[in-house]
């Protein structure tokens, strides 16, 4: 059955999309960026590259990395950062909801005959 | 202003978004897969290669590649390509309008002081 996948496009040519979303709701979730990569079998270069690349697309940090030691140090999301999160899952299940007939019929002309 | 785009995701790991949607759009309004990729400044080998992705995500044919030249014979979508297109557009309708006080409000927290 085909499923919806959603980006947020931002000016000029960066996006957010359910990678990224995912690895927000587990910073928050587990309380740092290395915590939050480790649940996505993700290292931590990568995590804190596609963090960096949100700060960098809002102008805005998304992610507040507190004080803490070098390794590990406490992370958790900043209001934009939950409004993201918050406001993608919403469009998300608006979207899933508006969607599903619509997903429903292109299955049925997947398996039909001609 | 942050906007949204879709994917529909299918199996095993293959999408269709925006650009293959479009391209689709223009092979038919100009009856040609060629023509279509002109449109897009899009190299034919290139549109030809996402045709055959979608066909094969698919496992059926999108675009029916008619009796032609062996240069820029003529081609139009299959049922299952009008269906694909068509849905498409309707999900994305719906998910805009659904998406949109979202977007707003995430615009709102991105242009705020804190």
């Amino acid at each position: 059955m085909p499923s919806l996948s959603l980006r947020i496009d931002l000016d000029p040519d960066g996006r957010v999309g359910p990678g990224k979303i995912e690895l927000l709701e587990h910073i928050a979730a587990f309380g740092s960026i290395s915590a939050g990569a480790r649940q996505m079998n993700m290292s931590y270069k990568h995590a804190w590259g596609l963090v960096e690349e949100m700060n960098r697309l809002f102008g805005r940090a998304v992610v507040d990395a507190q004080k803490g030691g070098a390794h590990g140090g406490g992370a958790g999301l900043t209001k934009l950062g939950m409004e993201l999160v918050t406001r993608y899952r919403a469009i998300e299940r608006a979207a899933e909801s508006a969607a599903a007939d619509h997903l429903s019929a292109l299955q049925r002309v997947i398996e039909s005959a001609d």
